[in-house]
């Protein structure tokens, strides 16, 4: 490369390192934003991302679910779900499976792949100093939890002393009962009790399209209000309408931006995050 | 109780309750300590004495492992151990179980017991900040780690904070390999890294005696050289062997005192660091 | 005494020491509180509680008067007293005995008792940093000061630095002119200005009765307006209506709770302070 | 005076108070030592003196003694004094009147013409904080103290504050006993012990001279190693040699100067601290 | 002088200098004011002063324009001035001039003079950190500015770090181009910028006087209220009503007083700062 | 360019920029630097690059000459240089030509470039807080500075508070005499006193080269020991040796590295500074 285009990355990225330095961004990370390359090397290089934006003074968040390890450890256990009005009930025995499964083996395989590079992530459940209140959502669905409340002492804590927290979102009720929290939903409720500067969705797909086929129409911004004219009008639907929720409750709750990128794409964090045009799709405020 | 008998309880208290404000407390918390109990009130006690030393102004750590527990999950998965020389290997599908059962299971377990009464508890394993290091111990056993390094920056971190980790011994090599590490070894040599005031093992005995089967003998102040004779004429013996030498390694290395103490007495910890007598055996450096 | 009493003393306690770390409590230790004992032993215990207090992060104030001894030295001087109304009259020659018995005499007494155990004691004077000012109260009477106001700059800087200061109730007017001041009525007056947690009344009677003669019928704790139908319906009269005023106005100024302590009881402070049923009577505001 | 005379003054003024800013001034207040204007007047001036030096940033401490109105108070207790070799004893019953005298009306009268001018004055004992730590002389003596130990944390504390402590030389032993002290001695020794950059004596002499009849002969400055020749040849005997010992002593100890000023002259403070030549006698270190 | 006189003087003025530590001081040096000496001496005893202010912790501002050294630099290059509606017009040639002559001449020479004596004068121009920002005032005059802005973070900057600032009335514009500025207002301006506590002028005149013949009808104190009533009656006129309207506007907008002085008085800035009747005229708010 | 270029410079840049964070980075700007393109632009671009790199939390120190400016300026004035023992003499009159065109012209023209993008520029000369103290070089040559001592406080105030110093080499001698001072040394002397992490100079040449003529023989990195066998062996030769033995120096006193870059490349300081390869040449310590 020239060390004219070197120069030019460089004088467009330097501006938005010192606007971001000190901010917190959380980013959400799911098992399958990874699909385009072998999951070691996806989860070295977003390691190395997450490592890269702490390194110049950004206070990165992760939060992650792990539902395809939940299910292979369910099958392994020979437990059986049942169903409630035609939704998954997590009863007792699967809640277990829940809580080990995510505090005990994502979680870990995510600490261990950022302290490769640098000693400072630091694990945490929703429950470490009951971080994630939850009441229970519904009797029939067991043990799913509606979030009530955040604290945010202890990653505040976290980020005051440097580290980088990576949370799984198994939440606790007021009795000290432990519950399943949708990831997404927790990530954006995370985001906006911290005030955070920006909340990342890593997705596997290549951001938000007003055409689904048509990778040209990529809505690479638009504010909250034109985002519910799209759900309105139907152009999104179906799993996206979740993650985009909680887009939208960050954003209305005071986090400066939601970003839902390709987690495919190598560095994307680093891409959306230091250069003007980005690679996702970035959801602001009401203009 | 007179008046006179609970000023008298006061009076011998509050000079250790000034002495040991901000000092840190390690507690080696293990399942077979708590046998004279049901065991869920048991964890309910213990919780209930580590709240109340935090909140006149000690620093605990609670450090655990969780034999039983991994030993029933593998039996669920029917994971059958391999053997060498005699000794239990930790194969890889072992070494999943262990950091599932003590991350996802023991771990929360403790420190929701405590959050009942304050959100001031933190789960952390051995990974977070890479905090317990090893290096393989013996290839023959696996997955079994021998301690190189205790980094202290997240648990510091935490108590500098007001809150309580709560440590499973689950380690890291240097390649991010996870390992399992002897729960009695650790905390011992997290009290020494954390220059801590106390190690407290909690044990299902009622201390050390000089003769095991007189109640009468327990010991209730020994210092390290002492407790080296009382090896070395096989008063001491058996088990109790690596729990006493993590002891004697934690008191040589800086840390004031190490107890053995009979978990199953209701409020043990109190009653050892707030009376003149205690409860258990105390052991001191070499006078 | 058994282990399982010490350890519910242990329980109940250690919540107090905590609510109580970094409160101030203002003290008013009278001359005749301490009937029960010799002097020299009921002193020597009331420095040990105020120790003891302090060890465990409580900010105590002592508040002295010394009527017994200001009265031997009138007569070792001959000083005979008018009198006004048939009040008696503090005339100037009266005022330098009030003045050099109670900062000369008294409060080197207290001092020196508290200083045996810490070096912590520090004497005051009313006069000290203007601390308690006044105007006469009345002509006739000479140097009776009624307070005016309270300057907390110099008790807060002893605070702050740990010390523990032991006040006589001298008071000085705007040009410099000393003042015999009512110690309990100044004790109150302290310890609202300082916006005390407590202030503790050591007396030698046992707390408040609801049948003077009916030693169960003695008032553990009682709101303000409750106390006001007592002195309303003649329950309580004669001399403790002027300490009980006192109290009631330093509870309305903001102190959280007055207190009517028996000085003759060993470890009154504690007692009450630490233990949940008390042994005396608590003025509370108004619920 | 022309505004060039006035503008000469305050040129050579402004750099000494720069210089002594935040430096620690000890003075030795006798009560000799203003006999040539009324009491009163005297002491007001003195008084202003230590508030002008207090609010251009020097730290004064004030120490006092009180022999004559000792003596005046003895005798109206009809309180013989015994004797023990020629020298006079002081038993309880003296020692008594020394600490109420010292205590209850001497002290009181320096902090009240202070205070009148700012509410900085503090009056405080060598009991306070057993700031004067003494063992007992000579067992014939009674009461007489030989300083052991100056502990300066509370005046340091007050000095921090923004506080003039005003100190009374009665002294305390390891069992809480009260002693005499030397006031010159004590003087010396606090400001020894608080590095102060002045001790300075008030007398009731014009400084040293070499020719006690001759005011020319007024000495402006010496080192310590000359005044000993002096001491040596006889110029300098009788009642100033424990003074001048004193002076000694101090700045051999670290204090940067001792100063023998005549205190009947009006401001005689500000005179020696803020002009060149200074009125009086200043003793420095070997040069 | 007498030590009575001395000691009048530092009682007189020790107070002013506890009321001045820690305030700023702007003081507005004009080459013409030191008429009356040679030129040299006149700036070293300006600068004496400047010192002795700052050892008492005022925190001086200088502020200087430079008419006459532009004009001799004008000549020398032979750059004819050309005009405009009878006003002189600063163009580019002019501008270059004043810049060279304000930053490069005149402003080292007083940095330089103060430096002698400390090592604490920085000197800046009002480009330094954009500190006057300008726009044009008129066309036709060319590089002539209006104040639009006063930026104080490297003044602000500088005094906390015990410096003392020396400003040249250069302004910048928006875009980067420098202008001339009327050094009078510029001064005015920074002061209420900085909430100075006073705004000094040093000029060629003693004062304001009632009657400009008569040097007994010296003002020494005015508020600005009066001050209005001279102008409209005439009193006050010519030259100096631009210097008056700034020290109005200063006062208005904040500034404690401002000082008109002759700058010819040797030390004038001391003996108005520091003595009840100051040496020239104060202006004061409203009363 | 593709966001896997983008991506790859980033993840170059990042470490670079985490690690110069916080260090202090000396740049000489020359006249002649930036011959490649027009004036304007170039300073313009040089701006840019200080102001991104102040953005990332460096602190940079601008040094600057100016004899091109200087030469102008004197034949504008017709002043004619006289030599001796063929080096040019700086009279008096000369040294105020240098201090306005250096202070008054090229200081304030780099300030405003810097400025229209943030304000945070101050010019300084090396008198302010004499920063830079000399003495006489040598009697014939007139007003040419030798350096004595760097003061730094100035310019450590200055980047305390997040500002840019850009000095201009005037010093000062002892008698606040200013003198003409080479501002290669002058920039390297205040590398070192700084502690900098780099001092770099911008030249109109492309680095060190092997061979002068041959561009690839350019130079990369080099130690000190290496270059010094260059000028030994006469590679480096002519106007470079007094440029190099800066840097020599600079590194010897402690600076990390110094660098010869090539002024006419846009963006050559962030190039330099934020990837691995660089674009000159790189001088370090021994190794």
């Amino acid at each position: 490369m020239s060390s004219l285009s070197t120069a030019h990355v460089l004088v467009e990225a330097l501006p938005y390192i010192r606007q971001f330095a000190g901010r917190t961004v959380v980013v959400k990370y799911g098992g399958n934003a990874l699909a385009g390359t072998s999951e070691h090397d996806a989860l070295a290089l977003f390691a190395e991302d997450i490592v890269l934006m702490h390194a110049v003074g950004i206070r990165p968040v992760v939060v992650h679910g792990g539902g395809p390890q939940i299910n292979e450890m369910l099958a392994r256990l020979n437990i059986e779900s049942s169903f409630a009005n035609g939704l998954r009930v997590t009863d007792a025995a699967t809640m277990e499976v829940v809580q080990m499964v995510l505090n005990g083996q994502v979680n870990p395989q995510i600490v261990s792949a950022i302290n490769k590079l640098g000693n400072i992530a630091v694990g945490l459940s929703g429950e470490d100093g009951r971080t994630i209140q939850v009441t229970q959502r519904n009797e029939e669905l067991g043990f799913v939890g509606e979030i009530e409340r955040i604290r945010t002492h202890v990653i505040e804590g976290l980020l005051t002393d440097g580290l980088v927290p990576v949370l799984s979102t198994v939440g606790v009720d007021a009795n000290g009962t432990s519950y399943n929290v949708n990831a997404d939903t927790a990530a954006g409720a995370i985001a906006e009790a911290l005030r955070a500067e920006k909340i990342v969705y890593l997705t596997d797909i290549a951001g938000l399209r007003r055409d689904i086929n048509d990778a040209m129409s990529l809505i690479q911004r638009i504010s909250i209000n034109d985002l519910q004219s799209l759900i309105d009008d139907g152009t999104i639907s179906g799993g996206m309408i979740p993650k985009i929720e909680s887009c939208m409750q960050a954003v209305r709750g005071g986090v400066k931006s939601a970003h839902i990128l390709d987690g495919r794409i190598a560095h994307v964090l680093l891409l959306e995050l230091f250069t003007d045009q980005g690679v996702g799709t970035m959801i602001t405020g009401a203009q």
